[in-house]
């Protein structure tokens, strides 16, 4: 059983409106250090499987064909036993 | 100048049907060893100070006051140089 972290995030020479919102709130709220806010997801989910290797494949076509889009998303994961 | 990552999530005793969503795509595609699928937000942006332990009290209160509903969500954060 392995424990899979993914984050995904806008790619950074693409517009994320949500972040630009945020930040101007942020800023609104007297917070005006803050700068270039990007928001992504995070997703935690449970692999039950014993197959370290296998994990891992299926973990990275699961990244690559529903979890981001590729096109303006980056992923990265992280397998933990 | 520091690097914060901010990482949202709903607390275990809350629904998440994003998550349970996401969960039935994936074993729809095939990938039945998936469980326990829980989808939260990471935030990453830049805190414009040198001093470290105001930058670490305001993200505090920011995950308190705007990035998280504390009622629902648990958050967790990083401060990088």
């Amino acid at each position: 059983m392995f424990k899979a972290k993914v984050y995904v995030t806008t790619k950074a020479n693409v517009l994320d409106p949500q972040g630009a919102a945020v930040q101007r709130a942020l800023h609104t709220m007297g917070y005006g250090a803050v700068e270039d806010v990007r928001i992504g997801k995070y997703l935690e989910f449970v692999l039950e499987t014993n197959d370290r290797a296998q994990a891992e494949a299926d973990l990275k076509k699961m990244c690559e064909q529903i979890l981001s889009n590729p096109v303006v998303e980056d992923y990265r994961y992280e397998l933990e036993d």
